[in-house]
């Protein structure tokens, strides 16, 4: 491998000189991926906009406030119970954009096959990728094709970049909750995640796990609409689940954050299947799910708007924000004990999105 | 596999039912590309911006005209003389974004990495992309990054996606070239291609074939000054070279074309290699050259103003376009003979990109 002449000068920043190598946690959501972006992408990249983390950049445009975003998808089995990576492809980056309260509207996509996979596959993929799009209301403007051998890459990768346009009224951050906000999911939690581990380890339940894949886009315009002024940070769940994206808003806005377990809604076969596979359904990726820090005037008219909306029928109040141990998610078990819900340092469910 | 119940119905259509499987040309630029896009992705995400194929998307928005384009990167070897797969990724969609007359604003950077990737490798590359941002004048704003496990991926893929802003006045396509208008190529070919080639098959010249990797906003800025009403069409002839991109033009225009090979700028370090390899320059690929078809009375003031340029200094005129043959494009030997230079079928330069 040839050496760039002016690239010799690099060295690698403290704490990652503990990991020499890429391991999977550096893609998992949890500290690592954190680890990475903090020390070796910001102090790069460095400008206003990544510097807030947000799921999406809100950039001051000629004629009016863009959101920009990017996500890359590498999830196996490419086909599960529920859909597929395509509409992953779509959904997450919709919902990227949403959570910034934006309105979606064009998307990019590039896809990295592997030599030899089945055209009629991606046949398969790309249908539901045009599915996704109309069901969200985005148009795929531009698009890539690469091509590795085989036995490189996994079939397909595939990139989505979304543009949206953001009302000049909208202020949502993860910076924004102050003790006494309400915090609320939209749903059941764990649904993603699980489903794919079904698939992977074979497991069989009375009723099938189904992905939540979904675009929120719609429910978060009804919020806005609703009690824009009550949000003060939404977020997907991704991976890493609630438990991490909590734990993301606690650290921006310096404030902890007390759940209550009894609360929060999930699945009985989901439920079961964290069991059977030892995994805090906390920390399990949602697609189809967000979360939102508001106001506590707001929380009663807003779980009022979302479980009116199709998908948030099963939207709840699962804990509240406090002054209390800052940036520490606690969650109060129903018997009335208590635990520390702290961000996850690797990867309990790779290749998830 | 589980498949999804809504996803039985896709049928593979013609042609692609030659090739049920992903083949490398289909990543190749040339015409198992082009089949790939008019039969599988068009038809699927069908709009009228995605339709024209052109380097980006040019979008009305609320405020103003947008472009958005996205590039997926896949270059072996990551390093390379004159850059890494981190210039290749900012210039790359820069460039895209330059061809359609925009200014170049803000890039997204999605990265897949090998679990095992040398994070020391993955930092020079991350500042490769910052330096490359910095010279292009756009902004990284936002990111994601996924690791695949060891043996997977190929130890770091990129994919870049770029918003600019596009001036009222400006109206270019491939679509709008005319007879007798002129082309142009804004210096040597071919080097890009042959930098990476020579690497890979550890070739030993007097002199190192550097990639020419640059960014060509600031170029395409002075000359959409110097005489934008002149300028018809703009590309950055990248996988699959000149040829591919005039071919191009002159589908899309339903027009012919004549080159003068003698006429076409290449430094004699990569007409050796070209011909050691037994390769065609026209078709190798470029990632710091652009092509223009230019009115006739444009060319002579627009040769001078890219010149002066300092990624112009070797601009020349190297053939026209006309009214014969129509959609067909011809290279007239030094010595007096013709031939076509039809698109490629397959990949003579796989992973270039």
């Amino acid at each position: 491998m040839t050496t760039h002449r002016n690239m010799t000068s690099w060295t690698c920043p403290l704490p990652l000189r503990d990991y020499p190598s890429i391991v999977l946690g550096h893609g998992s959501g949890g500290k690592l991926s954190a680890e990475l972006v903090e020390h070796l992408f910001l102090p790069a990249f460095q400008n206003d906009a990544l510097g807030l983390l947000d799921d999406a950049a809100v950039l001051d445009g000629d004629g009016g406030r863009l959101a920009f975003t990017t996500d890359s998808y590498v999830v196996q089995p490419l086909f599960f119970p529920g859909g597929s990576i395509g509409e992953l492809a779509v959904n997450g980056t919709v919902n990227d954009l949403a959570m910034c309260g934006a309105v979606p509207r064009f998307l990019s996509a590039g896809f990295i096959l592997e030599e030899g996979f089945p055209v009629e596959q991606l046949g398969r993929i790309v249908e539901a990728m045009a599915r996704a799009a109309r069901a969200a209301g985005v148009t795929i403007v531009a698009g890539d094709t690469k091509v590795v051998e085989r036995g490189h890459g996994d079939g397909c990768y595939i990139n989505t970049a979304g543009v949206g346009s953001v009302a000049p009224s909208v202020r949502l951050g993860p910076d924004r909750a102050r003790p006494g906000d309400a915090i609320i999911v939209s749903g059941t939690i764990a649904d993603h995640g699980m489903a794919i581990m079904s698939v992977r380890e074979g497991l069989q339940f009375d009723s099938i796990i189904r992905s939540d894949t979904a675009p929120l886009a719609d429910l978060v315009a009804a919020m806005i609409e609703t009690h824009g002024d009550g949000i003060r940070a939404l977020r997907d769940p991704t991976r890493g689940g609630v438990a991490s994206t909590l734990n993301e808003i606690a650290a921006a806005s310096q404030v902890g954050m007390v759940i209550e377990e009894g609360a929060v809604p999930i699945n009985p076969v989901t439920r079961s299947a964290c069991d059977l596979l030892g995994l805090d359904p906390l920390f399990v990726a949602n697609e189809g799910k967000l979360v939102a820090v508001v106001a506590p005037e707001a929380a009663e008219p807003l779980i009022r708007c979302m479980r009116a909306h199709p998908l948030g029928q099963r939207a709840a109040v699962i804990g509240h924000v406090t002054d209390q141990h800052p940036t520490m998610v606690v969650a109060r078990t129903e018997i009335g004990g208590q635990r520390v819900v702290a961000m996850q340092v690797g990867e309990p469910l790779p290749r998830i999105c």
